[in-house]
């Protein structure tokens, strides 16, 4: 019954089976070896199109050099205000891109609204050297709470950005959960909508470590082999990357594991909703569920050894004074019968 | 016969059941699980002492965050000009140390000779902000070229740097195949010489992707955690490479595979320079072997399948006009056939 | 009838002659004189203690240097949303201190509320690596909108920096005409109440380059001259600053020149209110007047060659259709008879 | 008997008068105002051609931003072993340019060999990662040690650095000594041999405070303001600057001093050499002379007040066990019966 984090489960079978495959013999080091290449095709393949894509070993440093790639001087990254990028990534994003600012924007349910998005870059104007300027935006595709960017709502942020010529990242920790949640192909959920440049996650969906920078014009992504050797985000047996991300591709083993974690927590959420054990605190649309439980349950089903965290409650959010706040996230790895289990508990 | 680097190794198939063993359940992310510290009790043992350890993604970040440890404003850092900080992390060190310098000292053999690293220090007299300060010296262990320091080289080196209150820096991407080759101990070979720092490399030596920075005195790196994130090198499912520590200590396996490395290259510098087709540039004491080579011979080797690199040839070295210089190393995965192989070739 | 800033003022002359009469014969260079040994001690005079006094070139320079210095790893600074640092640096804090974080805090009248200090402080628990570390606070003195924090609202400020171990930096650029506006002396305002860096800011109260750091311990100064001089702020002929603070101090000059600017606005205020021209946006407490005024009016008044801005209204001040938000800057230079023609003109 | 450095001398008189002239009424502030205007056009009538300019506080400055503004992601810009960007500031080049590196390039008499160059250049292969990339050419006109490029001299360089596609900077901290000393214009000494970025240097040369980076093609330099805003280097008054260059460039003052510097420099060095009484290190071609004397002699002349610095004797210059190596600055200020004096106390 762990529902603490996606990143507290293991690494999926296949991916296992892939690295040994890939264990033997000598390949060339830091990115040149054939089957970095092969993987680098099954991403064209993937996004239907050429795209340049490089290997990182975290989410942060995916967003953080898609950030110094496309970072000016005095510029300035617009990404939601409760966006992982400002609040959990250490600073990670302005150090790496050589000082670059990131501008909180507000939004509902973790997604940038777009008028306020028009107001705050309206705060840098052009050649404003004292505000600064602008150098790009990002979305996360799932956001931090579980909810998702329909393809309306990606085109609205993207008008905005082409409008004042700022690329557009996506931070994609939870890419394939995004993806099978709007039923959407990859090429539709990004370069289709104007998204510049992706960090791809594979992390928490089965990989050990497998993050990638996905770059949808490789002619932009000319400096991007120096900004990530200059980051020591540079492997040098790349290919043990590659070979999760070869068991991640093959027979689309990363959409069947999304789609189970999505479906475990609709599960979860369902069974807790009917029970009348739990309120949703909002609709979940991907693999993080927020849910409102009587304080008192959730104490007694953490100490029965459940795991999942309590989660600040948002000023939009009605909660009783006995109540609180919980977040439940599921992966390739939990089972029916996990979830069935803490639906008994949380009774 | 593939010579051209250990990185171009795949994994030792112990490391590859470690990670297989520990894929599994659920296991609390960012380096706290009970693996995490398990093996951070390990390298306690191993260097028997109390030791702080901060797993990173590759050898350029355990010594470029080692840098930012101890950087200070204007600070420089004192390495043999020709060693992999200065001249193969692209810029890495003193990106991320904050616009740290790197300044190169001279010494025979890719060691840092005592008097030139005197000299060196001494153009940055204190308190003179025009030069800059000192911050640390850094030494490569076993060094670019093969050859490792012995312990009273490197007592010789911390003495200095204790003088002028200097923190030392070991770059260990090759510590095991140093260590054997010394038969020291791991406190031998650092803390009790008055090594500060290490950066201990499991990658080249049969793992996928294992690298820790070690510091000896934890009080002394408590700001670590955070320079880690910043740099974006705290992996979520940090246990994927502690198994693979799991599985480079059990049985002392790291030390087996340094020695087989080391000994394959002792077969091969033996074998053609006792056959008369090569000349040894000079003795190496590691898993990587220099040979004057007829271009001819060298040539026919590479054509037939052979994989290894030329090398620039130093001033003292002699090298006749048909003669080239080659690098060749070893790993774990270097069989007795393929140096044998390899020597009848070039004969 | 020029209000558009203090910076937009020349030199006082006496300032000027200050110069002159420094010009001559040699001196030693980066900061050593003994002019500059003399302003130093001057420096400590004024704040009743030893201080140490770095001159650096811009009110940015003061304030992103004092950041760095009480900088860390993942380190934030928190200043009120609307500061200087944050909104009008180009993120030259963020730059100079390598990489450090603005945390902008809401608060009335351009203060710091207290309670949202505390609040934006506990989003970054101790060693929680994923949000970073808290590092400073930041004061305005006076505020960007011509506010002044009294004694006691420092003291509160000031007490939950201290509670929390971080240094507390206030941005003296208009020091001057807050120093005055509260009659307290250089002490009581700032070491007194627990302030630890200050920016002293000359430029806009008559100077033409004259800004200084104060570091009230000087202990904790000691990375300061290598701060600055990577920063590329250490002055070769840093007696040309050393001349203008002679100037300056001389015979009280610059409180005499910060009343006269102080007393100017409040001119500007009375006269136009009491006309009924204009209503007081906010009630002015040093040397910036932020006035409601019909539109048609102010239009009027710049036409005929008058120089004022319009600024943004915030939420809190109510407006007409036909008003709008103007801010007047008075200074040393502003004379009687400018305000009077601003008045007759808005009438 | 003040030969220390060019930068202990104060003002000259006209340009405290310039100074003191434009130090009334109101102009718009931070590089906007009608004089700072006319300043610009007046580099664009000197250089004969449109340029760009930026005013910023120090030499460190202007050299630091020249090379931000030329850097890429593990940049590398070259420049010769000695020369002032790698030696005397303090790893401002450094930090300024976001981590950017420079590497040392070997030469006689403090010029950058070209053949060294090559060598240098070759050492960063395109799109070798590990090295990094080359980002730029410093050369410094005059030199540290006096000496001076002629013109062909630097299109030796300058062909280097655009067969490779590498900027060409020009470090004039003394641009009007090297100027006056080829007989020169300023268009043949730059752009015409293709040198694109200069830190144009008025401080030592008579100014207080007068640097400024002019920029040949103003195409190239449209990230240049928010790159000195971002480094605190933008003046508010930035008209004081603007005045010294008015003064400084008002009947050609500026060649006037630099060639009286130049003709006191070479004054001192036929009077001890004719006497006797020194031997010229090497024949100096601005305002910077090198002389061996007898110890004893230099240490009387300094007993007897005259200021002037020992150096450290480079290898190839030979030097009696009883002698030493002193440098002598002359500056504008320098007056005829300073250097008799000096030379009769070395007698």
């Amino acid at each position: 019954m762990n529902f603490a984090s996606d990143n507290w489960a293991g690494a999926h079978p296949s991916i296992n089976e892939a690295l040994a495959r890939h264990s033997h013999g000598f390949a060339s080091a830091y990115g040149t070896s054939d089957l970095d290449r092969e993987i680098e095709d099954q991403f064209c393949n993937i996004f239907e199109r050429q795209v340049a894509v490089f290997f990182v070993s975290t989410g942060t440093a995916a967003n953080s050099l898609s950030m110094a790639l496309t970072m000016k001087p005095g510029g300035v990254c617009f990404a939601h205000e409760a966006a992982h990028v400002i609040a959990d990534e250490g600073g990670a994003p302005e150090f790496l891109s050589g000082g670059g600012r990131l501008r909180g924007v507000s939004g509902e349910l973790g997604r940038i609204d777009p008028a306020a998005l028009e107001a705050a870059i309206a705060d840098y104007p052009a050649e404003f050297v004292h505000a600064g300027q602008p150098a790009s935006v990002s979305i996360t595709q799932a956001s931090e709470i579980g909810t998702v960017y329909d393809l309306k709502q990606i085109d609205a942020i993207s008008s905005i950005a082409k409008k004042h010529g700022l690329p557009l990242h996506m931070d994609g920790a939870r890419f394939a959960n995004a993806l099978v949640s709007l039923d959407a192909t990859p090429a539709e959920m990004t370069w289709k909508r104007g998204v510049d440049i992706l960090s791809f996650g594979g992390t928490k969906n089965g990989c050990w470590c497998a993050e990638a920078i996905v770059v949808m014009n490789p002619d932009k992504a000319r400096e991007m082999p120096f900004i990530r050797k200059r980051s020591a985000q540079l492997f040098s047996k790349s290919r043990f990357v590659a070979a999760q991300f070869a068991g991640y591709f093959a027979e689309d083993l990363w959409l069947k594991t999304a789609r189970h974690a999505n479906a475990m927590g609709r599960r979860l959420a369902e069974s807790l909703a009917s029970a009348g054990t739990a309120r949703l605190a909002w609709q979940p649309q991907a693999n993080e569920i927020f849910l409102i439980i009587e304080k008192q349950k959730a104490d007694a089903a953490l100490q029965a050894g459940a795991r999942f965290y309590p989660w600040p409650v948002p000023r939009d959010v009605s909660c009783g004074e006995n109540e609180g706040l919980y977040r439940f996230v599921t992966s390739f790895a939990t089972r029916e019968e996990d979830v069935d289990a803490l639906a008994d508990l949380l009774k």
